[in-house]
């Protein structure tokens, strides 16, 4: 049992003064980026014909000691109060998004049977680093973000679903306008859609353009909408972060005459 | 008048436990998005030519029950107090953008000989999406964003404007500056709208560039007014939230001084 | 002195209940639009060749008008305390910004004799609207955008000098990358400017590209601190339209208990 | 002694009245203008023919003139309380980030010798400046901007972090969808790379462009969440503005209930 709880103490995140869990944090981390870098410069020819040995090395080396830290949690995961039953515990700990994150990173080594093509999934680890991105002062910055997001995730999905039905009218228009002009560009609806994701973000790689006057009409008025699509989040999120900002100021003012809080909430 | 009643109730969006109002409601919203599925899936030319059939049939079907819901929605609507008369109410009724939108909606089926090709204006379907987007826990964020964008409605106003001054003084001074050195993109300050439109909106397709260096000094200093483009809506709407949201907030406090509510709106 | 005062009255905004001052300002209004509408319509050859004497007919018209009602304006402005002097104080009435467009406007029609191209001079009439704003309900809107970036003039000036540093930097580290691997595209530094600019602002055009493995890094950091330049004057605007508005609410909030301001400031 | 403090006075900022010292800043602020102007001019091939001497002569000048700035700015720190040990105070100035700016705009002109080409750094020179910026009224505003980016420095690093996990991902995943495609555009991660920064930035050159249907829908994802990289940055700053902006106005501020200054920093 004690092993057990220092296990646990181990591979969760450092408590103030555990300088054994920290090292620990510290060198998850670094595999993690040497992984991602290793995955990105196995893909340049030149890197991996002369490298390509090494790289392997490393991956078997991480896949093994990310599957070992992956078991040692799973293991240890029964001390948390909410995780304690041996089986069920165990389980529930295993469905949350980290300790799927943590599974689907070393998984693929393991289906190389499958038919498909997993490599990507290793992509999946970078994400890892979002545990470890508690550690520090960072992590005040990463948890007002991910507050605001939560906190407006109602407002964004509406965001998000106006800027669908604009791409989907946008396409629409741009469809009937141009596809006799450019039945190649415009061959169908999926087709435009793809010109006017590229216009209502603002991107514009301009592989495809409207040619006709009618086209490049509808193709100015989509813009300038984008511009709207811009505006639309960001107004969210200003608010969002304006109103986050103050309620953390106002929570710790006190007046500075009487000592009474300033926060006209709180007041007895 | 029971009946009429119950359509209405039905038709109309679910009150709270009318289980058979919402699972219409539910119907409803699940035919539009298979419609708007196969309004795009019909373009594609290898769909068309498979499933041509059972799109069509699809196509009736949907038109069928859009109209009878359309009408029964128009006979049912004297209940409403607003739209009592007979026949005024009823007139007003059809004119409210909800069931304009629900006419367009159907509409197009019914005038084939008509010679212009109204195909596009099957994507109006789409819309009747908003009347259903007040179901349930989004509807105060879409509120939120529509009771913004109304209450600067002018603001926004002044910014489109201002964004169309300066596409016009764009287009004519590129216009000037380009139509020598390019006398087939730059053909006519028309033809340099699409350019300046490109621009402000930092869409930047390439397609039509400047190449003199006046040219392309003008283009550098509109793309930095461009950025000004977006500036000034997200800045209306981040205020605007701000705002929103603190009233929000301001309605459920309390006074510190006599413990009564602060909110102005709802004292007696 | 009759006369005159009511000339001022009428080329001046109309005043609540003057009908002919207000039809005028409209009457105005309208000319300026069509002036606009010629001036583009003008550059397409077809309706040049076709239109071309009606086009003409209707700068002569406009400009005698435009003339005349400078003439009347400058004539009557003594009315107004601030500019009395018959001499001094027209001059100063004339070297106000919307006298100078109201002349500018004009002025090229006078000048043909000059060498360069005066023309594009015509696109000056556009802004003549901006009297004409004032007219309405959108004048309060015009009045806050204003406002906001004449009190904020400073922030915004210097964030549009961090982009003109950036700018410089950009375009002398682009061309030590790329002008030996693209001696065209990148010959000079004000060269590599434009596809500075072009990044910066995120608008992309894509004729100009960095091809070398350092350029296309240097390329992605100038694009992410382009995304930098958005942010800095969007929220810039968001705070000064925060402040604004809630200025606004805060005038007129009165405690709805007592009838005493909610205003801090302004309580004896 | 009485020399040096009188140098130190006017190498340094002008106090109020002092002309000799404000000529001194003005004089190094035209130099500088001068020398970047020079220095973007030089790259031009016309330019350098036919003005090389004169541009030669104006650098040699230049680097004169700075480095005899930089020697009397060393040797006269020793006045400031900071830095008042001969040699400990003077390394210490020296390492400050605005002496190294000095000493890197002259150290290239004297390390011909050094193998790699440090031309560029002579842009540096630009940076200089920033120590002329605090010179009249645009000190508070550029004093604001550098608050608010100092502030939220950390919100700032989390949304550059996220940004470089999306880049990362964006291009595994099309990299994955497009290398067989495209393989000579997609040939590796680092090269997908440069399309997804393209993409995120919204500012979309064009010259890669995903064709196959999967990488289409992948890049109109990674496109919309590009608007959110915009969003983040731009609601943390737009919110640090209204705190800061609120906090000045909020120092100015009398208490409703006694009078007294509200602020909390300055009260005894």
């Amino acid at each position: 049992m004690s092993l057990k709880r220092r296990t646990y103490e181990i591979v969760e995140l450092a408590g103030p003064g555990d300088h054994v869990s920290r090292a620990f944090d510290i060198a998850i981390l670094l595999l993690i980026a040497l992984n991602v870098a290793a995955m990105i410069a196995e893909t340049v020819a030149a890197i991996r014909e002369r490298y390509g040995a090494a790289l392997w090395a490393l991956e078997i080396l991480s896949v093994a000691i990310f599957t070992l830290e992956y078991l040692l949690r799973i293991w240890s995961c029964t001390i948390h109060p909410r995780y304690r039953h041996p089986l069920w515990g165990r389980l529930r700990f295993a469905l949350t998004p980290m300790a799927l994150i943590d599974l689907f990173a070393v998984l693929p080594f393991y289906l190389p049977f499958v038919g498909v093509d997993l490599r990507f999934f290793r992509s999946v680890r970078m994400f890892r680093v979002f545990r470890l991105a508690k550690l520090g002062r960072y992590s005040t910055a990463l948890r007002l973000i991910r507050d605001v997001l939560t906190a407006h995730k109602e407002e964004l999905a509406v965001s998000l679903f106006v800027m669908l039905l604009l791409l989907v009218t946008a396409s629409c228009l741009i469809y009937y306008a141009e596809s006799e002009a450019q039945p190649d560009a415009f061959s169908s609806i999926p087709a435009a859609m793809w010109w006017a994701a590229a216009t209502l973000t603002t991107v514009g790689y301009g592989d495809v353009c409207p040619i006709t006057p009618v086209g490049k009409v509808l193709g100015a008025v989509i813009a300038v909408l984008g511009v709207g699509m811009f505006a639309l989040p960001t107004g969210i999120l200003g608010a969002a972060f304006v109103e986050r900002i103050g309620k953390r100021k106002a929570a710790s003012a006190v007046c500075p005459h009487c000592g009474r809080s300033m926060d006209g909430e709180s007041v007895a």
